[in-house]
């Protein structure tokens, strides 16, 4: 990425063996000394498992001394310090960096030992490849490239929505700064364009990005893929930008650019950082300094070249202990001032304050529970389940304050806006359109960028656990665009709600492009998420009283854009609890059907078909959610499919089949994309439709009468055909 | 989006009722009378069905007829001529405008019949809710937004590597340019910042982007999520900027930014019009414009606004179809003169000529038969599949002038480099690493950019069906990243090859970030795409004979990072090709034990270890593709997988089971997300280990001799459990 124009960036890189600075050449012993010893400590760390990434993390060195040390407010003693400043280090595989402050300023699981953990076998590492959340002092897990920036902008709306809503003239509670480290890959990655932009238009002052900017990528000099000016893109986005020229040694110059950051009144800012990847190191400046241990003679050279003894490993002088050693004092004073002002609030704001602990100890503001709907209050009428989510959601948003709902540009469709909501915008904000909002609102414009959303949720998920509940919003087919957050959401435990409406081929005219067939295979194996298909508004009912239950996993409502017909005789929110239950049972059922969401009413018509031109007793069993019945104890399991009686068990669901042959011997399904053509002509033109249904179903059970239900084992049986011309 | 400090475009929202021009005001009464019948034929289509997307297309008029009337080359009566112009709708939903211009242009499916089939439900209807692929005049299948972008980019980039390969002093034979029209969502997804970047740096001079600005998408005016500066970012991505600020009426000012885009010698343009969606109804400039029809009065309203019998529908008067009249005798002439021009080539070069036509017909360069390595040229020690597929493929791509391959900034790690390749890039560029190239270099680097690597490649690969062969690159984890776009590779039936490396848990220290858990569950629950899991090199082999022999598919060759067993005596790529096939028989086997790919030698220690400690025989298959496999014949797989016997059969694979219950009773798998160990670690930290699989098997056997085999019907058995402190 070339220089913006208007910025004094150098380019070139620098030659880097001019560079090393000897001890006494510095002014400041100390901080010269700790850039050494931290550089060779990294070398170390990589060198003794031979692997991992020591290029960036020693590049950084400055950049690191500069935020912990003299810029960023945390309490080493209580990482989760509530009003603690955000890191996120968004260049995940540099991890040593973090770990590495993270020991120095005293974080109690980061022991010399455990930061010698690193890329080693011990089941007990508080030291993975990445860093992950379950540990001290990380905020979020990154590694995938991009998403930690999205991550940070959610840290940082974070603290806007809870300051507008909780902060009064003299009672600053929440002013946190986030903090966000990238390195050249970040800025390449789609959905960091999308969430600066965010960013910035909601002018989000209190985030800070660092760019470590050292032009290397695995394959070589970032002008090889790249001749953007990044400078310009963020000034585009509405950020500051500050150039620092020398992030190899310019500590007193990272801490001033950190400082007018800090500064912005109306701007995120960008700091445009240039180091050298593996700096005192031969292949300093090369990508061969980036994912690679030295080797051992070259460590040596490493610690020769910055005045250490090549002899000695992993030193860190009481001289650089000293640098950090009032950190955590300090860090305790922050607290208890911080504890201070907020029991003088509640003295001043009785009711706002009991709010406030209630967020802060991450409980709902009020009891969901009683807020969901009834069953005999919904219509009894055809309905579309995303009609259905909007009469369960819309009064949980508009009275539970930890609430964030959103949606990727969808707010017509997707039903998600309550009455009297506000929207999340900058309070100076106003729109041609006359729309504008406060940092208090609660609902969320994302535009078209669905990765954003998910991975800026995650971030606002992460504030605090349990803080803020966010809700995305979308057609189902554009979580295929938000999957990487999504999943990283399932791997961090973040509780969060996606709303995934215009499920399956019901959604018609729109075509194959926006008909999900293979999407709910990759949500269904996904670890810790449920994806929830409700076949109406009781079960859609069911679904959020699941979702709102699992504290420590997102969940995915899937809901239809068609009309669905409402089985109040039938449907059971209880039942979606437990994944699957029995929908209309049959004593000597000679099938069972299994109905999904949408497509349940094919299984109820195939039922009646069934029964009456081929006197054949189908049961019917809802299944909504595979992972809630999975849950189940082995027992329920088998009465509810009838795993070992002979009647054979027939799923019906328009999307591909993979998985559901653990729950059934047969299912009539799609196995190629969709086709544009209204809800209902799509379902008849794949054959979804009781009349053909029921047939293929009468054809099995005529087989197991004649050949035993042992003929169906291990040989799953596709009951629906492609259309011959498609 | 608020414009550029440096442009003269004006942002506010025109009031479009001052704005509707009476045909008598205008000198060019054809043109007025052209764009008041489109703007009217428009809003008829959407009303007849009640439904779609009128307001852009009809604020596209002046845009669609600059294009197809005044710049594109193009022969209606051949859609696929070679050197046609490019047109790509990235903001697909507004298909209308692209079909309303194919029918006014002669394209012989596009009748008016077939023009107003649109949202019908019409099995055999040209007009689906999104243009597709398989449809005359369309080049690539667009809804999802941003990747048309991505598209463009690929068709742009084809167009490049092909002239530069074959294109002589006085014989252009290629030399298209390509038109990609946006509307105000593209630029939102992160997908479009990841392709224009690359579009800049590349310098295609040769795509013209045209932005439909109107400022409005679902949720309001754009300016409600995003300030950012449009024209600023496009700057910093390196491309040229064209303001036109009257794009409803101002058909010469468009014109003239198409020829001021198409003199570009360095840059990519962007040419941004202003336009008024829904222009001419009451809701002009309104997102109630964007995806609704009008409803019947307002539609007369309209006619009667622009001059038109309120009465009358479906208005194409002669007057303006005569504006297209010349269109299909310039386009077969424009035909008749490429194929003079080739043919007079033939005499020059016979043997570029040769290989040329053999890409225009979409055959390869060479027989790619011959050059796939034997099996006994692999090496027989301990190999990563990654370095395997390198040896596959390394000698393929420097041979097949139809294949480019490319990484996203994973050379080092991918393999995929071969010696003496030349990377894709503008001639002039000198990085400051001295890497360079030439348009004719087929190596590309793609930056961090995963989303970008799969879209661009379906733009590579539609340029003419088989002229390229795209190979894409990462680590597997990161096609989740890619996802969107590998699908639309499936869904338009585009040969492609997805080499993903690091597969599995065995990738090891990067941690649960980058260890795949439920990806495969997606790709294999995918239409048309094989995702294969080759054991070793000789299946590696295979797995490359799959992927150039599904010349209607896409595939993904998924490999290990670390050092797999070789099984030449067991191994086989023509088993590959069945998907799966008897890997070790054993005649009278208690058990089937399937292998996958680098959990492939668990499957055989197992195998062992039932031997010897539990006197249990096993028989091992090895499974590679799913998808193959189901197109096998009946028989082939019962005797595969012996449905019939009393056998049980046990999947291994360290991925979530979800799908192979289809194949296996039981399962030995991943049901939680991975951990940060090194590979053989983080396998055995999971329990992948014969001799931890084996007891669990044989206590599976044991349980069938003791319950008989019809016990294991319909309840599938997960033979491993998640460590219990993970």
């Amino acid at each position: 990425m070339a220089p913006s124009a208007t910025t004094d960036l150098s380019v070139a890189t620098p030659k880097f063996a001019d560079e090393v600075r000897l001890f006494a050449q510095e002014d400041d012993k100390t901080v010269d000394r700790f850039l050494r010893e931290f550089r060779c400590l990294i070398a170390d760390l990589v060198q003794q498992f031979g692997g991992g990434h020591p290029g960036s993390a020693m590049g950084m060195a400055a950049i690191g001394l500069s935020l912990w040390r003299y810029t960023m407010k945390f309490s080493p003693a209580n990482p989760s310090f509530f009003n603690r400043d955000r890191f996120v280090l968004s260049n995940g595989h540099t991890c040593l960096f973090q770990y590495a402050f993270l020991h120095l300023t005293g974080y109690e699981q980061m022991t010399m030992d455990q930061l010698k953990s690193y890329h080693s076998a011990r089941y007990d590492s508080f030291a993975p490849g990445h860093p992950e959340i379950e540990h001290e002092g990380i905020e979020v897990t990154t590694g995938p490239l991009g998403q930690g920036v999205a991550n940070a902008v959610g840290l940082a709306m974070a603290t806007k929505s809870l300051a507008a809503t909780y902060n009064k003239p003299g009672f600053d509670l929440v002013n946190n700064t986030t903090y966000v480290m990238i390195g050249d890959a970040c800025p390449q990655e789609g959905v960091f364009q999308e969430a600066v932009d965010l960013a910035g238009h909601w002018k989000l002052n209190n985030l800070v990005m660092i760019y470590d900017n050292n032009q290397i990528t695995c394959d070589g000099s970032v002008d090889m893929c790249s001749i953007e000016d990044l400078n310009a893109r963020m000034r585009a986005n509405g950020w500051n930008v500050i150039d620092v020229l020398d992030g190899n040694y310019d500590v007193e110059g990272i801490i001033k650019a950190l400082q007018q950051a800090k500064a912005s009144t109306e701007k995120p800012t960008f700091i445009n950082v240039r180091t050298t990847i593996g700096i005192g190191s031969k292949v300093a400046g090369d990508a061969k300094a980036h994912g690679a241990a030295f080797g051992v003679d070259e460590v040596r050279n490493v610690k020769a070249k910055f005045g250490m003894n090549p002899d000695e490993h992993f030193v860190v002088s009481d001289e650089v202990y000293n640098i950090f050693a009032d950190l955590k004092a300090r860090g305790q004073k922050l607290e208890q001032d911080w504890n201070a002002l907020v029991a003088d609030y509640a003295k001043e704001y009785p009711e706002l304050h009991k709010e406030f602990i209630a967020r802060v100890e991450g409980r709902f503001t009020q009891d969901w529970r009683s807020i969901i709907p009834s069953k005999d209050s919904f219509p009894t009428t055809p309905t579309p389940s995303r009609k259905s989510a909007g009469l369960v959601c819309n009064p949980l948003a508009a009275k539970l304050s930890n609430m964030m709902v959103g949606t990727a540009d969808l707010s017509p469709s997707v039903n998600m806006a309550w009455k009297d909501k506000v929207d999340f915008q900058h309070p100076d904000l106003r729109t041609t359109a006359g729309i504008n909002g406060t940092y208090q609102g609660r609902y969320i414009h994302w535009g078209i960028r669905e990765h954003a959303m998910a991975s800026i949720s995650n971030g606002l998920a992460a504030y605090q656990k349990g803080t803020i509940l966010p809700v995305t919003s979308s057609f189902f087919m554009f979580y295929i665009y938000a999957a990487p957050g999504v999943r990283m959401g399932a791997l961090q435990h973040l509780q969060q709600i996606h709303i995934a409406t215009h499920d399956s081929i019901g959604t018609g005219e729109d075509g194959p492009t926006h008909q999900p067939i293979a999407l709910p295979a990759l949500y269904r194996a996904m670890p810790n998420i449920l994806y929830i298909r409700p076949c109406d508004s009781e079960e859609t009912a069911g679904a959020f009283v699941a979702a709102l239950e699992a504290t420590n996993s997102p969940s995915i409502i899937s809901l239809s854009r068609q009309n669905l017909e409402q089985f109040p005789q039938h449907s059971s929110r209880d039942g979606v609890l437990r994944g699957a239950y029995v929908f209309i049972e049959e004593a000597d059922a000679d099938v069972t059907l299994i109905g999904v969401g949408a497509e349940m009413a094919f299984a109820v018509k195939t039922r009646e078909v069934l029964a009456k031109k081929f006197g054949i007793r189908a049961r019917v069993v809802s299944f909504p959610c595979q992972r809630l019945f999975e849950a189940q104890p082995a027992e329920y399991k088998r009465e509810t499919l009838r795993y070992r009686s002979n009647a054979p068990r027939v799923v019906i669901e328009a999307y591909a089949v993979n998985g559901w042959e653990r729950y059934a011997d047969a299912g009539y399904s799609m196995s190629t994309f969709g086709k544009s053509l209204p809800g209902k002509d799509a379902y008849e033109f794949f054959g979804f439709n009781g009349e053909k249904i029921a047939p293929q179903v009468a054809k099995l059970v005529e087989d197991v009468r004649r050949d035993g239900i042992e003929s169906l084992r291990g040989e799953f049986r596709d009951l629906n055909t492609p259309p011959a011309n498609h």
